[in-house]
């Protein structure tokens, strides 16, 4: 599913591509997606060209450390599927990358099988004609 | 309701700041959400290495003062509440940025409770399981 | 319909053009979008601060050529003229950018009238009280 976004606060290449592979193996291990559905925008924000702002909502203390990740995928999944996720993903962004779980913020936006093209100028979840 | 994204043409960070105290001020003061909630990616564009292209879409002026704000919430909000947002938001990047009103364009995009995760690898909206 | 977001691994300003000249021109000849109906925001990711990572899901191979394209939009439009639209973008990014069509990757999200302020503090979509 495309695009992937992650943003957080470093300039540390390594640590941004252990965050997009902590998000790429819990989407595949949890939502069963294959190992080539990897579309990721990963961006390091300096905090003065760009900067991330975060409150203690819901009583979860976040810092700079935190991260933000925003998956666009089809509609469908339940929310099971959802919250195994949320689980996986921090997990894994503290396993590789040393990201606290509170400071992993998830947001998902749905959308539907002719949003989306993959290359080649096609629609390949809804080719056929209506 | 993180992330707001904005989006503007800058190098000052503390343009970026005033505008995100302005969509966060707005967003507290009409939906009522609590100051803790408060999840922004704010991006100054170069206009080199990343940049805005605007036009004067239904008769709206825009130039390189323009603002994207885009931000993601629950779905279920009332078009009048939307408004008075949108209202809210161009008067208080006014007062803090200096921004023109006509300079302030804004895009909602709604998701649902499963479709959050606020930090611990919860969905802190749709906690229980199905 | 603001925004659409364009992003690729480049540091040429002429190149992030092109590519926005391409999606905007499909937009107009598929959509009928009005020419003022222009709100982009392009970024060009140096590989470092900032990157794109990428699979060759479906078959189609991808590599940093890439192209991520998010345009969010009205909901209603049918399938066919999405089918359209991804055809001309490939076409025109690799007439005026050189980008090889397998490498235009494209997403949708759907909002509504109410979800859109084009300035002004007014939803120019839905500006009748509720």
């Amino acid at each position: 599913m495309p695009p992937v976004r992650i943003d957080a606060l470093t300039t540390d290449p390594a640590r941004l591509n252990a965050l997009g592979r902590a998000v790429h193996d819990a989407l595949m291990e949890t939502f069963g997606f294959p190992p080539d559905d990897l579309f990721q925008i990963l961006t390091g924000h300096d905090g003065v060209r760009s900067t991330l702002r975060h409150g203690d909502h819901l009583g979860v203390h976040h810092d700079d450390g935190i991260v933000f990740v925003g998956i666009t995928l089809r509609a469908g999944h339940p929310a099971q599927r959802k919250r195994a996720l949320y689980r996986r993903i921090a997990e894994l962004a503290q396993a590789y990358a040393g990201t606290e779980p509170r400071n992993v913020v998830i947001t998902l936006t749905e959308n539907a099988s002719a949003d989306w093209s993959f290359g080649n100028g096609v629609a390949q979840y809804a080719p056929a004609e209506d």
